[in-house]
């Protein structure tokens, strides 16, 4: 992974002077590691160091899933199931529509969309072995009630003998769910008490169903390791999550309240929803960690090249000047059909005949950015070797410490999201007051 | 449709001032209604009127298409895709996976993303009977690149007999494509000139893909005629485009430069997209009506509930207040599964055992709306009767109606998107170098 800034419109000079304020941080963050401990908010940068955990993982797996697994139905809302989504969708599900054969395929229930749950449920009707699926409902806190209730209706339409030995139960040890599980005697995997869901994708969360998929999590976590490594150097302008929180924070000064990450890879759509989960909850916030109100915030949005440029681009060009972008891109990717030299259309483009996809796709990008550079639009760009588990690893784990130090930045408490219990006490009311 | 603004913050007594401002432009666009003629820029608000239209679209599938149709692969990008993805998802494409049996499904083919293309080839050439698969490749001005390689690429792994036959052109009569068709003998389908590619979704553009994949037009059509009478109506308070373009404009003014719409039905995500380009394109612009710069734009997001609930709420409730929320809401939804009473974890969640899947999204419904009322977040509501052909086509026609009076509202040209040749010039240059 590298990553350039060099259109940031941010003086490395002014990099270096903000970095200052978190040489603590930083010293803080690799005594975490070392401590090796999950005991402060920050602990989930030891996930990827922890092997009696990946052992768990596999051992579970080779247990549940054999040859004859064709779908596995990941329940989780938010935390639970944003991680998994985004790096199976990148790899696997972007193409699960044009590979009906290729299997274990995962599906992914999060809300309670009756009519969702309706097609579930036939779905699930016609699946007659259990060895075909494998069930996997995640709630840290276990009283989640979207998953409760999924997870009700799917086992409710289950028609397999010994439904509990497909189901894995993911959640905080000692939880009602937690104990629930052991009474029944179903699988539990349970989720360190100081990981929140945002910062959980390399936990049991995401590594179980991701190894269940097929996905190899020693790539994964590989690729998380190697950023943690560069992330806490205390060498500022060698350090992508540092400079890219800086640059956010900067650019929040002068006004650039949407954060967009746009993606010149559309299978990554599900990273962008994954960064809007971490950005939306870390820094929403209404109080400060003094007690003041601020009302922070920056506005993640998610753009698809080239894809939005044929909706957004026009916003974006001619527009406010209130965006800083992040495209990520890569240079090297699998299959890359040419354009036939004899084709019956191809001469209505100029300078497309014999063309691969990449080397259009390519020259779009260069083209945007060259105008982002000429409308002095600031962005940064994240040029990823390939698309695989190891450049995922690198890109998430990047980020979660990018939004370590942005939150400290902000003087904000980056772990929790304190205003989400409002809807949920209003929901309660109603639902109590119509049993 | 029902359309509710009481908490929008906007009092009825600014909205008909405002309105006063556009009562010009609802004669004008009256007297396009009645005129009946593709002459103006507003000309796409004729389009569910013109009846040899439909009766082409009807013709043209009943010859292209039959029992064994399994796959529709719709080519296009942006206001040539976007319609109709948004349609296709409401109604079906949002249970592709889970109904692997259920023909014909519609592939979209937009950017030209070399994995997505390797796959889209290898997916292609599994199919061996004509029948099976039709082509529909849109592009208003025939040159778009993205469009024309996806149509050279998608040919090029076709291993069918006749090709030709099995694909129609969508274009503008007289585009070089239209011309090249002609010379080929592929059938082709023409999009008015003054029709816009985000205004063109009951053109041939999104009618014929959407006919062909069994959703009914007839419901659509009727649904936006139904509309165009309500939204055309100079009685300010019982014409919903008029009142929520007014709304977006003052809390524009207030300083709400970000519209957030919020669908209780995920599977309404594309209409989200669709929309993303009609408010990018029509009001982000560099300068207005005289010239003048600008930067104008409101920037649109698209949340799902109650997905988003465990992502963006925290942001929403305790961050910046920069946004207006319109809700998207219905309160009658095909199919509805309860939660069993006997059920082994239902008890982890208070309030929840015996309750449908509808009482509880209509209960984290109304506890949302609780939450913004109390934090004073000004919102829209649209209940839609339930989600269907006819119900969509009210929605989209509302929204593009919406569009008109918020360009007039801020003296943009709501019609043109004059910057997004930047980058194409750009791309142009690199694509030519590289010859």
């Amino acid at each position: 992974m590298r990553f350039n800034y060099s259109n940031s419109q941010t003086d490395p000079k002014d990099i270096e002077k903000t970095a200052k304020k978190l040489k603590d941080y930083i010293k803080f963050l690799n005594k975490v590691v070392e401590d090796n401990e999950y005991s402060k908010d920050e602990a989930s940068i030891i996930l990827p160091f922890d092997d009696n955990l990946h052992e768990e993982i596999k051992r579970l797996v080779s247990v549940k899933c054999n040859d004859s697994l064709k779908y596995i139905i990941d329940i989780g809302i938010g935390g639970s199931n944003l991680g998994t989504k985004a790096i199976y969708d990148s790899l696997l599900g972007f193409s699960d529509i044009l590979e009906p054969d290729r299997f274990p395929k995962i599906i992914f229930a999060d809300t309670v969309d009756p009519e969702f749950l309706e097609k579930i449920g036939n779905f699930l009707r016609s699946i007659s072995s259990g060895n075909e699926i494998l069930i996997n409902a995640i709630s840290k806190s276990g009283t989640t009630t979207e998953t409760i209730t999924n997870l009700e209706i799917i086992l409710e339409n289950l028609n397999i003998e010994n439904k509990f030995s497909r189901l894995v139960l993911t959640t905080d040890a000692g939880s009602k769910l937690d104990a629930r599980a052991k009474e029944l005697g179903i699988t539990t995997l349970n989720i360190p008490k100081t990981v929140g869901g945002r910062f959980s994708v390399f936990s049991s969360v995401g590594l179980f169903p991701l190894l269940a998929s097929g996905i190899n999590i020693d790539f994964l976590l590989d690729g998380a390791r190697n950023i943690i490594h560069r992330s806490l150097n205390d060498d500022t302008l060698s350090n992508p999550s540092l400079i890219s929180a800086i640059i956010l924070y900067h650019q929040l000064q002068n006004g650039k309240i949407i954060c967009d990450n746009f993606f010149f890879h559309p299978e990554m759509e599900s990273i962008g929803k994954w960064y809007r989960q971490l950005m939306g909850e870390s820094l929403g916030k209404e109080k400060d960690l003094k007690g003041r109100t601020v009302n922070s915030g920056i506005t993640p949005t998610v753009s698809l090249g080239s894809t939005d440029l044929h909706s957004m681009a026009q916003l974006y060009f001619g527009g406010p000047k209130d965006k800083v972008t992040t495209f990520v891109y890569t240079s090297q990717i699998n299959g890359n059909p040419t354009l036939p030299l004899d084709g019956e259309f191809q001469n209505l483009v100029d300078g497309i005949s014999g063309k691969s996809a990449y080397e259009l796709m390519s020259a779009i990008y260069m083209g945007v950015k060259q105008t982002y550079i000429k409308r002095e639009i600031p962005f940064m760009e994240v040029i990823l070797e390939d698309i695989s588990e190891k450049s995922l690893g690198q890109y998430l784990q990047f980020k979660m410490i990018e939004m370590m130090y942005l939150g400290k930045l902000l003087n904000l408490n980056t772990f929790d999201q304190p205003n989400v219990e409002e809807y949920k006490i209003e929901t309660k009311k109603i639902l109590n007051s119509s049993m």
